[in-house]
């Protein structure tokens, strides 16, 4: 299986085109998937996530550059909302981090939306699976973060990054998003901004709450999210970050917490696999069944509300074990 | 059945139970729903969405008053992005819109995410129906917009408004969120702030170019999404905005898009109920499957990939006609 190897070699053409199999639902390509599974599991996964406009990109750029001036090998998954009109993301790689663009010890690659619920997230770890198994040191995941409940990055990355900017009302808004629960490392960008001050002080009381909250449920290991601040135009404080996120990893290891966090997400991984293999199985069940069809007729000409519609159609479908 | 009756005299600890069980996935109220579902089909229904922070729940505060003002009956889904840990909304009802709590012609509801993919679009359409079959003539629903790629607010709602504000980076931004392709209305609020024509040039040379694309594709009547300034938090603007809004619905109704807007929701909704229906029944199904108890110990144990084990459940799936 020459592809296979060519991926295990890093080839970035091959890597890609898997990624782009992998991303278009094609069900061959979790043969190839199974394969490189065993590879996989040394890279360190970290999430970057925040609004849109808070300056991801900018300190994913910077980021690269820290790791590769201490010769870590670099991939990122841009994950970017896409149309629900075009079917896909706009910018796509292109426009993104040209600088790195001719390094070879670095690969991007941005994520459209399948449309599928669930999809994404499923389409985002099987990117992370093959960049894994390709030998790339740490795996960058770039996610608009708030409101994407149902993309759970905490799911994915060992660490995830919350960027945050000065002065958009940092307190409630954040506890409402629930935001504060998934992060592990707080980042307040644009720090040349007023509010700075307001905005670290509101995170760090926040994240004091939540580690009492902590304290009774998890006695053991403590991990305390700090607030870093960054200006990534400038790419200030982007040395600390990256120190932050390795020192997290570390702690991670030191308490045999990568295990557990790779069962967790092996377990969430095989169901979200089993309700795409599921739904994949359905919807061809249903492209054939004389009963849709005729339903969604119905529903045209108003004959049948859409939820008897659904119902009928469900319970004409038997399921043996 | 009395239960109803409450709910189309407009009864709103009626119409509050009855949300609360379909938010919580009760297959039971889908027998209720289909009774009101004739009943509904009334109210105009407008999506507000933006990013955490600019302005989503004043401004709706804002727009109950001038509707209340037209004395029509208002109603609000609050969409929040729920914690994964928690379960629920944080806030909920409570801290929201204080001033309009005592009027019975106002009904509030927060939705929380019931952790499913998919789920929180389809509660909110329950709720909107039983909001709608309760008589109220506007349902304005708050969403998270850019990155809630999963949750389309555009099936939901005959007219989306995308609040924005100065100074975030409109023009790439948008753009990467594909959030330009589903506004019938732009709002920049906070017009207070430096930056507030940038905001509203970028905005409207992209509707321009948005346009332009269009032409091609659908050449009959065409809505210009017009770009309105606000200042939530004083009021200006606001009156402005519900008339944009009330004119959109006008234009809606003048060129029969009313109907082919309800046609293709009804038909996404019986897609959502109907792949919902399909994993509970799956699901139930696999809570007593010994194969998918087996194969989950043995991702545990390292003895199985996360692929081969879905592939392994869905193997012994059988689904008959």
């Amino acid at each position: 299986m020459p592809e296979i190897v060519a991926i295990l070699q890093g080839n970035q053409r091959a890597g890609a085109r898997m990624i782009r199999l992998l991303e278009q639902g094609k069900l061959e390509a979790l043969t190839l998937l199974k394969q490189l599974y065993p590879h996989s599991g040394n890279a360190f996964i970290i999430g970057i996530t925040g609004s849109p406009g808070v300056g991801k990109s900018t300190l994913i750029d910077d980021l690269i550059t820290v790791f590769r001036k201490q010769s870590k090998r670099v991939a990122v998954i841009a994950v970017d909302p896409s149309s629900p009109f075009s079917g896909g993301a706009i910018l796509g790689d292109r426009l993104r981090m040209q600088r790195h663009a001719t390094d070879k010890n670095v690969f991007i690659r941005s994520m459209a939306s399948r449309g599928q619920t669930g999809g994404l997230s499923r389409a985002t770890k099987d990117a992370a699976i093959v960049m894994d198994a390709m030998g790339y040191d740490i795996i960058l995941i770039e996610t608009v973060g708030a409101g994407q409940g149902e993309f759970d990055i905490a799911t994915l990355a060992h660490s995830t990054g919350i960027v945050r900017i000065p002065g958009t009302g940092d307190g409630i808004q954040a506890v409402k998003a629930g935001i504060l629960e998934t992060g592990d490392v707080y980042i307040v960008n644009k720090c040349d901004r007023p509010d700075v001050d307001a905005s670290v002080h509101a995170l760090t009381m926040m994240i004091g709450m939540q580690n009492m909250g902590r304290q009774t449920s998890h006695p053991s290991p403590k991990w305390t999210p700090p607030v870093v601040k960054t200006n990534a135009l400038k790419g200030t404080g982007v040395d600390e970050l990256a120190d932050t996120f390795l020192s997290h990893f570390d702690f991670l290891k030191k308490h045999n917490l990568t295990d557990q966090t790779k069962r967790n997400q092996e377990t969430l991984y095989f169901k979200s696999l089993l309700k795409d293999l599921t739904l994949a199985k359905i919807h061809s069940f249903m492209e054939t069944s004389p009963a849709y069809k005729s339903v969604l007729k119905r529903i045209q000409t108003h004959e049948m509300d859409p939820i008897s519609a659904a119902e009928h159609v469900v319970n004409t479908m038997i399921i043996l074990k």
